[in-house]
């Protein structure tokens, strides 16, 4: 079975790091396929870079099994899920829901202060906001993130929040969780790491989303100016 | 003082009814400005419609006092208050609080079945999922819509909710709330007038959206591909 | 039109304070008139002086377009709505939904302490408490409010809650919010001017109170005792 | 122990039956005074009513142990408790409390349609929300309550929300407590009883309302007109 | 009338305890019996403790009017419903709804701090988690409960929550409530005598579980190995 | 790696077709033991039922690296949790997850209507209250499980809540997956083998539960008469 698993900016060096996560947790039969996305920001550190990050994981949908969209924002996860042909999996639902199962409540760390909105909002819309203890930003930009100061803002949640578990807020922490882990003494969750099992896992049991309502493909119609190819 | 209303979708013929919906509730001191979305999807119907009706609501940003979203999906909220100049507010928003003052619950009436679910999410958000007591599809697409359908759908929802207002869950609807109300005998609730009083309101009081953190101007950085020219 | 402001205090100074308010927001087309409460409390700093208000607010009403509630626990504001022949909007109601368009949260400033508990019960009510990140208090009497502590209080809000809007938690406040929004640097809501232009966009668009079910008039029947003028 | 029971409106007859449930479940040790408002509505079936029944509610505070205020929309609650030197249990809470112990969910009988609303309010503000399951009018005014209709509804409830319990909705429906249990076989909990035996437990605890923050005595002031005699 | 008051620990010292708290807030008809459960934990400190205290529990069950489970994580209380012939009250529900009569808000101070989630979970349980302001350990086992450190810990719940009223979190205290109250000149409330109170209370109005649906007895049925005693 | 799946009821023809259940999604490095309870109930039917199956399950853990708890109502899930050397999983949660991934909402199917209640719990405790669209029994007891009913059920849960996935809540449904999910054309989640995978996808990403705080191991101590072997 194939997964793909999209970076929503377009910074290829960061979809190595993500790719790399990916397939050190897949199962045997599971080949991992990450992709940049062909279009939108560098990287995505606000409201407007999330919102523009959107048309490039569209395009990216197609020619897999099932989809990880792999920006802590989950940018687009509604949407991909109609037009998807198989599971889509956003990496801050698959964290938080990896992280419920090991005990009442979980830190994110994440890179700047003003994406901590944002993590309370998808806490809070997929029913983890009493699990989510504390969002504490490192603020390092998504492209410089370095494992020191987020070493140290993971100990500052541990002592303020007291959590059961750390989940990272960002695609381009993946390659710390094992150090981090290991350094703390606590469970550390990747949400790419989680996306693409909770997808495998998914496939595995034959299940993709609903097509009967809300989430059936998307109607056919015009689009107009620079967008006009998504149309149909 | 400018109050630019922006239909999302690409169909200048629905720009029409929403300018003229604004234009009849504006204060004197205040001019309307309708636009059409210059890139995107001719209508808004699911959840990659709106998503993708997004950049043409950023690209209309400026130039104005303040600014009103004019589609139930309040497409691109949060990314227009990082970008505006000016306050924004969403139609969906505008017509659920104005909604709240009338009573304790209203009925939503929209299109198609399938959008019924961002609307709940919406309500939701917004804090006053328990007032919204319904929502009603009529099945009519959005560059369908007609009188009676809707009239008809309004009918249902008061029967079965006993609502205490009526929330127009389409800027397309925006020229039906007159009559609606009339035939119906209760209040009717048009988000494009909601929304536009509300720009014209912050704006008397001389407020705007916070901008020391989460809705900053967004960090500057290169945006790639078709995008390209949203980047700084 | 014609928006009556009621003071649910008997204090005829801060009557004028809440007058001048209105009037500085209120449209070319809008009257403003504010009037004193005929009976009850000096000031409201207590549930005993709150709900000792409300018979004095309930016999203001009549004679105007649309009613503001100009004390921040907007006494007896379902008893308004079923008894007035207009929209009737509270100051607090009024403030915490006008600053929701401004972000993701806002702190309140109020006057005493015993005061926070009334206003978290609305927030709740109103469906903004997670918009609600603090109350804070000046411990200043309501009568003696200066701008001084007022300042000093917001200043630590600002600290403690980041939030994107500060709300002016009492009716005497109104004509600090100027200067406190000068010297703060972030937007400041006065609840008086937000439910003066809340009725005038109520009135723009013809909406007034459900009157179908609950908000109906209230049912015709004798009152005994003091109270004996408010029966019919 | 002195209990004193009061009846918010002005009919001496309630009052009776209210007397008659409280003696009938009060401990030996206990003695129920029950007594009528001096002033205000002669009965309570709108928020108007209501909002005029507390001051007769805080007039008759003093000379006991404890008090009750026994009209299911326990008006004055929060400012009786203030100005009481006892513990203050209102029947709509005793009531919902004491149906809580007896399952998952009740079902709430009341008067008038339009008294739904405050019942839903008071069920979200005490916490029980989810434990009610439906509210139920038999559309008879508080002064006609027979026992055929509120059976009737009962029935109703039972069938529709498939409750534990039922809890009735009106202190004038003390008196049918036991028939309609008997009748439906299903626990039907009166808040007149409730509330006696919650504040009697109180008393027997040595408990009464926290005094050192939102509950302490209201600071004294003069008061204005009508109610002059209120203030201090 | 018989309550039979349930430790759950196999202590027969805090039985003791227990006993006597429950006899001393009792009414002259009703008669206490404390009854330690035969098997299961020397002290319940967590949820493995709590989960084995629940077969000696159920099998302590029976002989009596109404039953109180005196372990402040209300262990097997739904199972307990289904099978006693009374109603039956845990001390965690019974203390919280008593604290919700005092003001807005309780602080529970109990033994060890990982029992506080058990707390957090029941509080939302019982629909107070809002009225539940902050749960403060001792960290002192429940069998080596003494006065000073619960009033250190009170002390600081004081500070830090400014509760209208602490809540004893463990049986084990109930011998301290009434030096903790004076010391502190807060209410405080004990489990034990607060659902003790609340069983008399339900039988002198005649209610028990209702038994018709979720609550009904059990299904018969065989139980094999070390529980065949339980089946039937 | 090898993954424990504990049936908490005593009946060996349901441990048979649970574990045919995980076999038939665990990936290839993954051995499965499905193993009976030593103790307990012949089914779980009930809220009785459940609390006498935990010492069951808690007998059961011990020399695997992880384990599924495979009964709907995550019997004992906290206490084996603390217990536990790997992470623990119960079927309610890893099914309820699943299917969030599957679109806005799930309708679930279980045995007896007595059931219903605690489905609701745990989907609030789990905070997918809002995903879950209704609670259907199909009535049949658990041993007596067959297609038809359950079949019967499913379709009038999708007609009655518009669901996206249907959850099946009984362990003893799980052989009836694929051909359920045939026959309706909507995707049917089943529990084992969503906890299966969950379990084996956790321990791919070497996480457990989190054992600093709360679900750190009990304190050892005794226990008494029937159950002294679960002391330590």
């Amino acid at each position: 079975m194939l997964v793909k698993v999209i970076n929503p900016n377009t910074s290829a060096q960061m979809t190595e790091v993500i790719g790399r996560a990916a397939r050190a947790v897949a199962g045997p039969g599971t080949e991992v396929r990450a992709v940049t996305a062909p279009m939108g920001p560098a990287s995505v550190e606000s409201h407007y870079d999330e919102a523009l990050s959107v048309p490039g994981v569209l395009a990216s949908l197609g020619d897999a099994d099932g989809y990880v969209i792999a920006c802590f924002g989950d940018p687009g996860l509604d949407a991909a899920r109609e037009l998807a042909d198989g599971p889509v999996v956003g990496i801050a639902e698959a964290a938080m829901r990896a992280a419920a199962y090991l005990g009442r409540g979980f830190s994110v760390v994440t890179t700047v202060a003003r994406a901590r909105g944002r993590t309370w909002d998808l806490a809070a819309h997929y029913g983890v906001r009493r699990s989510c203890l504390g969002v504490h930003a490192c603020e390092v930009p998504v492209l410089e993130i370095a494992a020191e100061p987020v070493l140290a803002t993971c100990r500052k949640a541990l002592e303020s929040d007291e959590p059961d578990a750390i989940v990272l807020g960002c695609a381009g922490m993946a390659h710390l969780t094992a150090s981090l882990s290991a350094e703390l003494g606590v469970p550390v969750v990747d949400g790419v790491q989680a996306a693409t099992l909770a997808v495998e896992s998914l496939l595995r049991m034959g299940l993709r989303t609903g097509a009967r309502g809300e989430f059936a493909a998307p109607p056919a119609k015009p689009y107009a100016g620079l967008l006009a190819d998504f149309g149909s």
